[in-house]
């Protein structure tokens, strides 16, 4: 009996979510390596580092519930399925996902589900793109005397969006550096709702394009100007935008 | 000659900034544990997990600059030209630093002394203690239908402080998931602030007390109650304060 074909009821499965980091293999926690080479089924997805999946065992089973935004998807109640039916059949699963899995990664619904089905899950955290796709292009989202907070944003859901549970007023006047992910489509009417807000138009601004990764692209502009600076360049997803003073700093790392 | 003692002029070390994250070694990155195994000197500080020390070369050096809050502390302008001098020495230096360098790391004054020095210096970013510290007590600091976004905020500067440069007021109504660090003795001036700006006494509030360490203590209360109980818990420094509805889920992993 192989580790993949056990008796059912012998022994469950672990369920493990590990953060895979913004991108580059490197930034995946040393934790999260050894969680990848022991498991014996991983799900990974879109914005995983795909050189990370080299480190699984041969006979590891990999599954892409790759969720293609505006495609076709595998949605999370499939994906919470899959967890469950292959930890029940006693096999160690690796949930992988980019980035943090409980920074907008959907891994406090992963526990729930584990949780209500019986099964041990543990969390693995990661390097969130929030901090390090910015620090990589030399932007600290916090620097002594400039800035002491930073929030983050999900752009998936727009300011004027019913589902929105963030007063983008008061976040204007909170004086934090702002990290917008997932807002390369919704970046006028964040800039729009901060400038309402009160945010000085000059605040300096920063997009950073495929972070990490040999690709990335850094566009530079005012909050006014920042929308229209990253259409010009044509900047796509997965995309970082830092507004606030750290912004200009202008360090090259 | 050793790779310890160049000439002069030589060749110029390059500065790598690692972020070690929250305390457990099996968080640092892969990178970075290369970066700490190549090192030929490593600035450490107290609250980097201390076995990841045992991934250097023997014949590194390893220079502790910890600052302990209230004693003795090391200033960071001495930190930048230990990290200069060295580097002008030829030697490659790691700047191992608890958490993420950028998130209150200081890491950006870092970057620059290194700039205006001619020094090359690279960043590996960490798994930020503001993310991965409630992440591991299970408390996600963002989730789907109750937070779409995270306001992490040093309470090292509190409110009434004249240095600060957050807007408390704006902060209690931005409907952010709030974390704090670095909180433990301004913890009840913050929920002051908080309270006075309108967020709701009953908001679920936690205080996460050595994070992914084995001594680790979690401590849950409503936001008009959590100082005091973290108080009546003696809990010390290093803690996280998570304030938002995703406190009380109660997941377990």
């Amino acid at each position: 009996m192989t580790s993949r074909e056990p008796r059912v009821g012998e022994r469950m499965g672990v369920v493990t979510l590990v953060g895979g980091g913004p991108g580059d293999a490197g930034l995946v926690t040393v934790a999260g390596r050894e969680a990848i080479a022991a498991a014996d089924v991983i799900l990974t997805d879109r914005l995983v580092p795909q050189a990370a999946l080299a480190w699984a065992r041969p006979d590891a089973e990999i599954i892409d519930v790759a969720k293609v935004p505006g495609g076709r998807s595998t949605d999370q109640a499939e994906i919470n399925r899959l967890l469950i039916e292959h930890a029940k059949e006693g096999r160690d699963v690796v949930r992988f996902k980019g980035g943090d899995s409980f920074v907008f990664g959907r891994g406090g619904e992963e526990l729930l589900a584990c949780a209500d089905a019986g099964i041990e899950a543990r969390v693995i955290p990661g390097v969130s793109s929030a901090t390090a796709v910015p620090a990589i292009a030399g932007i600290p989202v916090t620097h002594r005397g400039l800035s002491q907070a930073f929030t983050v944003v999900s752009g998936h859901v727009p300011p004027s969006h019913p589902d929105s549970t963030v007063d983008w007023d008061a976040l204007a006047r909170a004086g934090t550096t702002i990290v917008v992910l997932m807002g390369v489509r919704t970046l006028a009417a964040i800039t729009e709702a901060l400038l309402d807000g009160g945010l000085d138009p000059a605040t300096p601004a920063a997009v950073v394009a495929d972070g990490t990764l040999p690709g990335q692209q850094v566009v530079r502009a005012d909050l006014a100007g920042i929308a229209q600076a990253a259409s010009a360049a044509d900047v796509s997803a997965p995309a970082v935008t830092v507004i606030g003073d750290v912004a200009g700093l202008g360090l090259t790392p």
